[in-house]
């Protein structure tokens, strides 16, 4: 009973929550998966809410290190930035044949009356990938045009990568991922375009 | 073993897919809440799979009169039947205290090893939304650019309501939903605005 078991619990739930959901998972697919007795199981969690919560705070607290860091390697450009995020998506549908599902947004829509705990830290993680973006939005300071709510166009990129992994999904069809990134990279074309207009010094 | 009771129990599965989702019901829970035995549920329905697929196909003949109609119902101008749509999504939202998810939207990320026909189903409920909104950006003719891609906008209008939806719900916050839209609509601003310069005669 160390915080290695709950650590490699918490994993392999993770994992097969992703691949299941989690109303698909039972404790006996993870004790199963993990090797680890059932009483170990549930001395850190007394049930699978539990483990989902800590689930959902792995994510949270990983968030640099397993999503930020390795998409934004090499990629100093705000803007940028953004496009390499929603790139690394697109990677995760190719490697598993476009059945990647964003094991948040899977969740969130999944767990029909979630406790509110449970709401909670989804909604944290939402938030954090909002966060995210907004700082590269933010970093991008006059390219983008004065007035604009940069808080508005982070939730709406989550948006975008949200929705169109759910078709690309459901098409098996990457390239629906990408004609979704199009239309947003479209967008953000025109609003640079408007920011140069506004840079223009007036004669 | 009538039309009546096939349909009874598909509006009924219908009902609970929805508030529950497809795991978390059960054939019982089909069976008690239409009050029909088992043998008549099983006499048009193998399994549950076999009930879903009708719940898919239901939707599927349902888009025009169940979602299009009562959305467009008085609402002439293409481009505000997008966002009437769309306002359709945002009062069920508001009547389920945010607790409303697309049905179609819920289905697709929940199942994670759809067998090819139910994700056959889930594409085709997904394409019959997209060609709905892409008739209607086909009939704004010229007041969009003459080489927007009608098609993928229409789907990236699929992918922020279902984006949309989907952090409302989490944020339990229908202000969200309407941020996301705003965006989607200044997207078509800037789109409206970039047609009518090309609609000025050259000089």
């Amino acid at each position: 009973m160390n915080a290695d078991t709950r650590q490699r619990i918490v994993m392999t739930a993770m994992e097969l929550f992703w691949e299941k959901g989690f109303q698909s998972t039972s404790i006996s697919d993870i004790l199963s998966r993990t090797q680890v007795h059932s009483g170990s199981l549930y001395h850190f969690f007394p049930g699978k809410q539990d483990v989902l919560a800590a689930v959902l705070e792995a994510y949270r607290d990983g968030i640099e290190e397993w999503l930020l860091k390795p998409a934004w390697s090499g990629v100093d450009d705000p803007v940028e930035r953004i496009f390499a995020l929603l790139n690394g998506y697109r990677t995760q549908l190719v490697t598993t044949d476009c059945t990647y599902g964003c094991p948040i947004g899977s969740l969130a829509l999944e767990l029909h009356e979630p406790d509110l705990r449970i709401r909670e830290l989804l909604a944290i993680n939402f938030a954090q990938w909002t966060d995210a973006i907004q700082r590269c939005l933010d970093e991008a300071g006059d390219r983008l045009p004065a007035d604009l709510d940069r808080r508005r166009l982070a939730e709406f990129t989550l948006t975008v990568m949200e929705g169109a992994i759910m078709q690309a999904r459901t098409y098996r069809d990457v390239a629906c991922f990408d004609r979704n990134v199009a239309v947003l990279r479209e967008h953000f074309d025109l609003l640079l375009a408007a920011a140069r207009q506004e840079r223009v010094p007036a004669e």
